[in-house]
Formats: structure tokens, sequence, C-alpha cells
């Protein structure tokens, strides 16, 4: 690798120990790293400049990085490349309620924001499954959804504005911060969900909005998926949209019980969670949801009395991922359907995970039609893996075929490079390319995140 | 011009007064139409195709066009250019509620959305002034914004997807129906506002929502401009953001109030048109509103009891335009600026109005500080235009001297491309004509709108 500047230098993790624990997202964890990678901490836009410079000039690639938790790799370490994590630009700049935005730095981490807002009475809706630990540069890369999407919508439609670093060190700005303006394109929505390879988001202006009420939830029970599919209709088509409304298929809710006593009865095919949290009309909302999902044919509705009653209903749901872990490793799926076809998709699964012989409770935010099968298998067995990576790749052709698409909020990632032709097609994929190519010209931008390396690259 | 191929010659207007009509849009119906350009009315998808191969194997310039309610002056003919009219494009092909959308064609009348979804408890959001014609293709292409934008946002927020055809030929989809997706790029939003220079959007996926309840309406007035900026400062911090916030400035209520009695006052200096729509909380909400107002210094609130007295109160506003241009030629400003820097804004304008001896009544969205200055002149008197653009080019770096855009939803247009470097800047400038090239090599679509036209072109 050749010598970075000293402004670089100064930001190198130096402890091997260390600098091995940037090489890994959520995704890659148990992947070998590579031989040679640098690992930079900026503190600042200044540093991000200059590694952006230095790796322009030396052809260097760069992986952007902020709290590792992609679930679709592309935070990870590649061959000769300077891992650049931003976690340090971490300053909330302005909260704004008057022209309804904040300014913040890449590294802010999403549960921080939302509680520094909530403390002034106002909220910034995305909510992926990490917040607790993920940063807004990540949620802003992979256009990160989450569980209250139903109701507020994805990362993209709470950005305004970002300020972006490109190669060669040159800092753009994308869209406005007045409530409205179209002076020349707005690049925004382009450079969110790009996946760190057009460059360096160094700050958003989010949208804040003011605080729901408090969130009351209801958990439904059903002896068939028909039912609990139904129940979703019912509730998306409500005047009023829950807040929440994640399923969990037969083979979650054993999963979970298995790992501990979540409530959830054993024998049953499915079951919902819901939330409300519209003000004023928290309790009568969940009340009209309970009424609907019983008219949907929900064998049992509780409904919780108190924000205590509400968190123990959501226990099961939290402890998923552990529970699903402790059973193996986990390939974890992210398609998305249209909503009229989420019964066929995950009666289709269940097929797949017979003849494939795997495991695969299927889980997520049913509501959006955004489901994540995890394919639960042995890592260290090559024929597991094998039979995981087989019913991996039927479940992303079955979303397609459902007029779906093959990733609905972790991203492309470098997992699902192989299958992304599929959904935009040869076209498209080369027009996107050359997009890119405005931006990032040498290609140094997060290699073999969304495009297949080229030859030579 | 070129001889054209059969396909497309069936659709040219061949009648000189028909074809004329289309040479112009709102923005330009006084000039004189160029010696040379070609009507084309396509009738589907393959009328679009086969126009823009032909443009692309021929140089041709291509003007896609609507309804021509632009004020910024991109739907008009150019010299050789074919003007592609698509309002015979104007299927709604679906209303799907469970999913949340509809799709459209781009000949759809705004309001004809509207009105179709209304009878169906639904609801799309944006309503430009002029939504009883314009379309969503034009809509889409200058991310048109409107009255109730401060509730419910722009064009931008409200498209999920777009199928464009590009210059050559090719036909290219963005986006996605599916409540989340993040497979490759988003595009969509850099299609819309890009103002017809990247392709000719055919069909748009909008997004639609639970229709609210039926608007009521207050007017208050106030003795001083600081008041009133006040009470859209209090409303737009209310937990309830009102549906439509307009401010009228003194000499606009003067200048109605000279075309006919809409019960304004004379001797008010500003006065604030309100809306609420929230569902079971439309009355509730208004008087809160009208609390606040006057706690903002309200001379007097008007609350309309019935849609009737709704309407009554709206009257005025909607005379304006009428109004205005009874009073002579009218350059009509479009820009935005931080809800904090109203006031200044307003009062800037007062000075600018007596130093170029031109009468500029100033109104608009006052609830997302976008202003529409309307520069009354003389468009016969040659001293009378220099004065009006001198006020017009002081009033463009006035709002951008206050942290605000040139254009804040009419577009950039023809009009407005000398200000546009002063707001991004060259190097932007320079990336978004590379960003328009990978879809427009040639720079057959729009020229000269947006971007000014290269040297030899």
């Amino acid at each position: 690798m050749p010598t970075l500047p000293a402004r670089v230098a100064a930001r190198v993790v130096a402890d091997a120990d260390v600098r091995r624990t940037y090489a890994a997202d959520a995704a890659s964890r148990r992947s070998i790293p590579p031989a040679d990678y640098t690992v930079v901490r900026a503190r600042d836009l200044g540093d991000v400049v200059a590694v952006l410079e230095h790796a322009q000039a030396t052809g260097t690639p760069v992986v952007p990085q902020g709290a590792r938790t992609s679930r679709a790799g592309g935070a990870s370490a590649t061959e000769g490349c300077i891992v650049l994590n931003v976690e340090a630009l971490d300053a909330i700049r302005e909260v704004d309620p008057l022209e309804g935005y904040a300014v913040v730095g890449p590294g802010v981490v999403n549960a921080r924001l939302k509680a520094e807002l909530a403390a002034q009475g106002w909220c910034y809706g995305p909510d992926p499954a990490s917040a607790d630990t993920c940063t807004i540069g990540g949620n802003v890369a992979t256009n990160a959804g989450g569980l209250c999407c139903v109701r507020y919508g994805v990362t993209a439609d709470w950005v305004k504005a970002l300020q972006v670093v490109l190669p060669g060190g040159a800092v753009m700005r994308t869209g406005h911060r007045t409530a409205k303006g179209v002076a020349g394109y707005d690049l925004t929505g382009l450079f969110v969900g790009s996946e760190g390879t057009l460059g360096v988001v160094t700050e958003a202006v989010v949208r804040i909005a003011p605080a729901p009420d408090p969130a009351l939830t209801a958990l439904a029970t059903f002896d068939s998926l028909d039912g609990a599919v139904a129940g979703i209709t019912a509730l998306r088509l409500d005047r009023h949209r829950p807040a929440l409304l994640e399923i969990l298929d037969r083979t979650s809710l054993a999963t979970i019980q298995q790992f501990g006593d979540y409530g959830f009865t054993a024998d049953c095919a499915a079951a919902l969670l819901v939330q409300a949290d519209r003000p004023d009309h928290v309790r009568a909302d969940l009340a009209r949801y309970a009424e609907l999902l019983t008219a949907a044919g929900a064998r049992q509705v509780a409904v919780a009395d108190d924000a205590q009653e509400a968190d123990a209903l959501l226990q099961g749901r939290r402890v998923m991922s552990t529970a699903f872990e402790a059973k193996g490793d986990r390939l974890a799926e992210d398609v998305c359907v249209p909503i009229a076809r989420l019964g066929d998709f995950i009666a289709a699964v269940e097929g797949i995970a017979r003849r494939w012989e795997v495991t695969i409770p299927v889980s997520g935010h049913g509501g959006d039609g955004n489901l994540h099968p995890s394919i639960v298998h042995d890592g260290g067995d090559p024929e597991s893996r094998r039979r995981a990576w087989g019913a991996f790749d039927e479940i992303v052709r079955l979303a397609l075929s459902l007029g779906g698409t093959i990733t609905g909020e972790h991203g492309v990632g470098r997992i699902k490079v192989p299958w992304l032709e599929l959904e935009l097609g040869a076209a498209e994929l080369a027009r996107q390319r050359r997009v890119k190519a405005v931006f990032d010209p040498s290609g140094i931008m997060n290699p073999g995140t969304i495009f297949a390396r080229e030859a030579g690259r």
C-alpha cells in the first residue's frame, strides 16, 4: 500500500487486534479478513477529504464504515483497501423544529438521535432493528428500513440533504434545507441507498416531526397463515395505519418458545404484533385493530394496557435473533413482496425448507411485505452450507417471481451481487455503473458492493 | 427537419393554429414561437419510443410537454424541436389501496386523480395551484409543490416509481412498487424535478393515503408583518401542522380588494389563510390555530363554520392571479427561504419594489417559506421590462443571501438558467451536466432548460 499522507497516517488504527474488529460487519463476522487492509478512523471532515484525495491519487479502494451492523456485507474490509470509519463524526449539530430538520454527523447512533429529539417533543422516524447501535451514516448508505416503516416510511423519506465527500476529496452538497427547493437535480435520493459506492456521507440533514404518543401493543395469534395475512390486509386498509405490524410464522414462534417462555402458544400457525401511537387515539386505534384482527380470524388478541405490558408482548420478538442463532448459523434473508402475495410467499418458503432440508423461520415486517426468512444451518459443514445457499437462491428468485425485490432494506452489499441483474436487467445495471462513474471514475468506492468487480479491478 | 418515421408523422399536429397553441407554456404565452418546430401528440408508449428513437438518430431536440402550465418556460417550443405532448397518455391504470399506490399516465390531470381517489376514500397529496389543469407528468418533471405542502409535502414525496423513455427509445424503470426496496440505485428522485432534460416519463406509480376529513378554513388579519410571521411560526411548531398556510402581504390584499370585495380590510399589513383537515379534529385544530394566531397578534380571526364559509374565505386567494394580471403583465417569482427569514425577505422586497419603481405584491405558501412575489409591469414598455427584470434579479439574489433557493416549486426552466450557478456553484453544475449525459449523451432533451445551451448546440 502506498505511503499515507501524515494527516491520514495519524488516524490509522495500529493495534492488530483492534484493527481486526473493523474488518468485518454483521454479515461477515465469521469470514477471514483480507491479508492487507488499513483502518483509518476519521475525526472530522478534513480527515475524510485527506483519505479520498490519497485514495484517488493512488487508486486505493475505500470501504466507508460506521457501526458495522450491515447484514449484506458492504461494510467489511476488502484486499488492499482503506476501511474509512466515520463513527467519530457523531455531532448532532442542529435541531431546528421551526425549519423542521436536524443536522447530524454520519456517526450519530440512530437511537441517540431519537432520544435527543424525544426529549424536546420531536421524532425521527426510521428505526432499524439495530437502532441501538447502527449509525445514521449507515442508515443513509443502505436506505435502512425497520419496524415502524409501515407508518413512518424508510430512511429516504426522512433525508432532506447531504454533504458528501467524493473520490479526489471534493465536497459536494445535495438537496436543500428549505421546505421546498427545485434548483437543479436533487441527487439526495441517489446517494441514499448507494452503499458507499459513490462517496462518503459526512453530514445529513434529516426531517424531524412531532413525537407521536407512547405506543401500545397487541399480540394476535392465528390458527392459519391465511388468517394472519387477512389481518395484515385489514390493518393496512384501515384509515389509521398501525405504527408497527410484525409477523412471526409457526417456525419462528416454535424457535422462540424453545429458547424461553415468551407466552407464545406453540400450536399456532402465525402471530402478529401491532402497535398504535396516533396522538389522542392510541387506545381507540388498538381496540379497533383488535376487532379487525378478530374478524380476520385471530384465535386470541392480547392487548397491552400499559407500557410495561406492551414491552412484555414485544420480548419474544426481541429475543428472536438470539433464539435463531442459538440453533446454528443463520443466513438472514431480506426480500420484500406485495402484501397480496405474502401468503403465497410464506407457504412457498415452507416448501423450499422441506426440499433443501433446512429450518427456515420466517418473520419480519409483515405490514410492509418485507420478510426475513432465516436459514438456520451449520456454517462449519460444507454440505449444510450448500443446502442453505440453495434455499437462499430459491427464496430470492421466489420473491422476484411474485413481483417483489431481492432486498427490502439490508441492501445488495456483497452478498446479493449475483442476483441484482435478475431484478434490474443488464441494461439498467450498465446504466447504473455509468452513474457511478460520474462520481467515482476510478472505481475506488467500495468495489464489489452492489456491482460485481470488473475484470482487472 | 429530417423526414419523420410514419408512426410519428401520423401524430403530428398539421393545423397551424392548433400547432401554435402547443408552442408556449404559461411563462411564455407572449413570446413569439420559433420559426421551425413540430408538434407530436403521442397516443401511447410506442409513439414516445418512436419519437425518441428518431430524435436520437437525427439529433433533433425534444421538448416533452403536458398541459403547458409551466411558470418557468421549460415546456415551450425551441428552434428546430419536436414538441412531444403526452396529454393523451391519461389512463389511471390501477388504484391499489392495499399496496398503497396508483399507477397513472403522465397526461392524467392532477385534480382528476384526486377526485377519482376521493370517491374511494383515498388521496394523493400534492396540489399545485393549477391542479385543475396541470398533469401528473408535469408535476413529476418539476417536482411540483402547491398549497398543502406544509402538511403533505411535495411531488417527490409521493412518487414511488417511474417508467421513462430515454433518448434512443430505451424504456427504463426506476424505484419499486413494494413498500420497501433497495436493490441498486433509486433513480426516481433524480428524474423527479429533472424538467424533461433526461427522458420522457410515460408512467408514474404514486403513493396514495387515506383521505383526510373535509378541510375547514380560517382567515387571520394582522396590523404588522411581524405578527403574521409570528403566526406562521406558531402554527409550524404546533404538534398538528395545518394542511394549508398561505400568506398575503399588504400589496396583495390591496390589489385583490381593488379587483372586487372579498372581505379583506384594506388597511391591514398581512393576512394568513389556514386550513385544518386532521381526521376527527378539524374544529378543535382550527380553534387552536385561531388562539395561536390571536396570541401572535392577529387583529381578527374569521373561522369558517362550514364548507361554504370556508370557500368564501378562499375566494380572495383564488382570484389573486386574475387580480394581478388585471393590473399589467406579471413576472411570477418563486423563491423559498427559511421560515425564520420570512419577515426579512418580505420587508426587503418592499425596498426592492420602491427602488425599481414597480409594484410587487408578495403572497404564497408562507408555511413553507415559498413565496411568489409578482412583479407587475408593462411588458410592452422596454423601460418597464428593464425595471421588472432588475427587481427579479435582486429578489433571487436576496433569497440566496437569506439561505434560500432560487426556485421553490416552479423549476429552473429557461427563465432561471442565469441564476442556477449562483446557487449550485460551477463544480456542481458541471457534475449535474455529466449526470445528464449518462441518460442523454447527445444533449437532445429539452436543451436550454436547467442548463444553458453549450456552444454549438
